[in-house]
């Protein structure tokens, strides 16, 4: 508790942000709470006490229920707390953001990782394939991607245990992973469900998705190299997938919408029309305190709408929950690079750190900090929720 | 209701057998039932009548709970639900097969799909890749496998709509599939999970899988060749996958254990000790009525506990409700090839079903089902439930 709630007019998680997360405060029962400058709200007192027609729909520990909701409840809620913000709210209602601890803000049903970035897949390919092309034939024609774990989507602030398994070194070879890898993604929460056979538009990708937030895709280069023909990845990304504690609404992105990249093969009619649909999130990758990469998520070849469409093109049904990632985001300047794999070019090429200690991949003890800001209204960028971890020994 | 429950002594589904499933009556609701016989016999009444310890894992629609409690609770019912079947159970808490709808039975939490027959292997390297080696260089090594899409997973009885997408036929194509399959499979339910960080050993496979089920992996193969690299199938398998409506406990199969065939790659010592972890499991799979194929599982390469120890060794955790199968079985003769890519031989070779017609890939309005036995007590087989599915034509 706190006397007064001053948040400045400017502040990152100001009035335009305001994302949701799930937090608990001395071991206490996990409530959804709404980030505000540096405090945590908690919605369902304040849902309580103003008798909202939605209080239901945040007394569980987590967004699903309010997620499933629909676009309408989103918006009448967050004009209610805007509005309850923006005069002279309770302190009573808030705790400390460093008095809290956060938990997983969704219950996570399925999880699907895009491959979005032509950088991105530009740069594996000239690494993989260095003789043949950098893309492959399919790759401007649909957005590639494939299923992931949702088991262990887990909160930033997770520390991360370094993986174990085999790889060829070259030599078939069990052990700690020796490639261990970060992987700078956007992703995407579904709130409304489809049944099966039903397809969702590119158009309407508001009316099914609730928010956004930041992933580190962690990546076991070794691991996943050996394992990987002919059905994708495994082991090598299975063992954690980190999200932010918050869930910005789409609806604080509207000034961040931007026109994606020109396509240079034309799409099928059900990938077209998202004119509107890149976001320039500008996101920065740490290690250990020191920048290593500023991926600029406006640069993604193929959007989040284009994603959706596409994953349900076969009838395949959505649920509450389903979380969808980007894929790696990398710009074209080399700084802007979203993975050491491409950062140290698969280990040629060490990356120097501030203390003049260098990584071709990460090393024990190393943590790893995603954060992203966007343009707000009038001029003030709002934050996404960063997301934290930290490299643990393998346990062998 | 029913007079008298009279279950032959050699009925595939009966004393030794004992499968769970979710059933309902009359758009009741769903309650956890036990299959015996003709009948399905209500569990949550029978705990409730003779005030078992375990009542309270059956209060739900389907067996999570169960599930989760472990080896000893599942070992408990099982041996009070044979006492009071052999004895002369009560009428009043059945009811005959024809009268109930049965729902899916476990809540899928993560579903990953192998490949670990070395004949469907082989087959598919020689089918795509005929200029190459059959097997990929890592397939001795590990068990190949990749995440589905919990969401779409149905049970059997459930239509399947025949997905539209694009492929190359042999331009870039949009439309419904033209080449729609199954994958007879046997898939592997897990009860008590983990925490991440643990590994489960291939000794104790028992401590944590409850149960087998019956497998249809749908395939649309020109989707997925389109789409498959270099990140695996996504659109070719997610708009549904089936599983039948029983889930038969492991403690069922104990006459079935076998050796799994000579492995000719030493394995990894995480992957060792699994000399009686095959199951001689065999299938049958029918179009229209008409036997196409009679899979093997005791040929299957890697077994269950291989592939339960490999998606664990990366520290990955596990759910109750994970649902791992082994990907399509085929055996070392034609007639026992597990999908109409290799009946075919990817279309050159037209199946010919009974009543003269032929099949390449399946036609809408084809019903695929999928039978199972296995040795039982006494030379008495056992049989796993069914799993059927009828192609419904594309919504375009």
């Amino acid at each position: 508790m706190t006397d007064v709630i001053d948040v400045a007019a400017d502040h990152p998680f100001g009035l335009s942000a305001l994302p949701y997360g799930s937090f608990s405060v001395g071991g206490g029962p996990r409530r959804v709470g709404v980030r505000f400058g540096g405090y945590v709200l908690d919605v369902a007192a304040l849902a309580d006490r103003l008798r909202w027609a939605h209080a239901d729909l945040f007394a569980g520990p987590v967004l699903n229920p309010f997620m499933a909701a629909g676009p309408d409840a989103w918006a009448t809620v967050r004009a209610d707390l805007r509005g309850w913000l923006a005069a002279d709210p309770d302190p009573d209602l808030f705790t400390p953001l460093a008095d809290v601890a956060l938990h997983l803000p969704v219950e996570v049903a399925d999880y699907v990782d895009f491959y979005a970035s032509e950088q991105h897949a530009t740069n594996a390919g000239r690494i993989f394939r260095p003789s043949g092309e950098a893309l492959l034939p399919n790759w401007k024609h649909l957005p590639v991607g494939y299923h992931g774990r949702a088991g262990t989507v887990v909160v930033s602030g997770t520390d991360v245990t370094r993986p174990v398994g085999q790889f060829r070194d070259p030599e078939v070879t069990f052990g700690p992973s020796r490639r261990l890898d970060f992987e700078a993604e956007v992703g995407f929460v579904v709130g409304v469900p489809t049944a099966m056979g039903d397809r969702v538009a590119v158009a309407d990708f508001e009316r099914h998705v609730f928010g956004v937030v930041l992933v580190n895709d962690w990546s076991a280069r070794d691991i996943q190299a050996w394992e990987t023909v002919p059905l994708g990845p495994l082991l090598g990304k299975s063992f954690a997938t980190s999200m932010s504690a918050w869930v910005l609404p789409l609806a604080a992105l509207d000034h961040a919408r931007v026109a994606p990249p020109a396509r240079d093969v034309p799409v099928l009619p059900y990938l077209a029309g998202d004119d509107r649909a890149g976001l320039d999130i500008a996101i920065e990758v740490t290690i250990g305190g020191h920048v290593v990469s500023r991926p600029p998520f406006a640069t993604m070849y193929w959007t989040a709408a284009q994603q959706l469409a596409h994953l349900t093109v076969n009838g395949a049904s959505l649920r509450t929950g389903d979380l969808f990632a980007s894929g790696t985001v990398s710009g074209p300047d080399r700084d802007q690079w979203g993975s050491l794999l491409e950062l140290s070019w698969n280990g040629r090429d060490p990356v120097t750190l501030a203390d003049g200690a260098t990584r071709t991949f990460l090393a024990d003890g190393d943590e790893v900090v995603m954060t992203a800001t966007a343009p707000g209204p009038g001029g003030v960028p709002i934050a996404l929720g960063e997301v934290r971890g930290t490299v643990r020994p393998a346990q062998v």
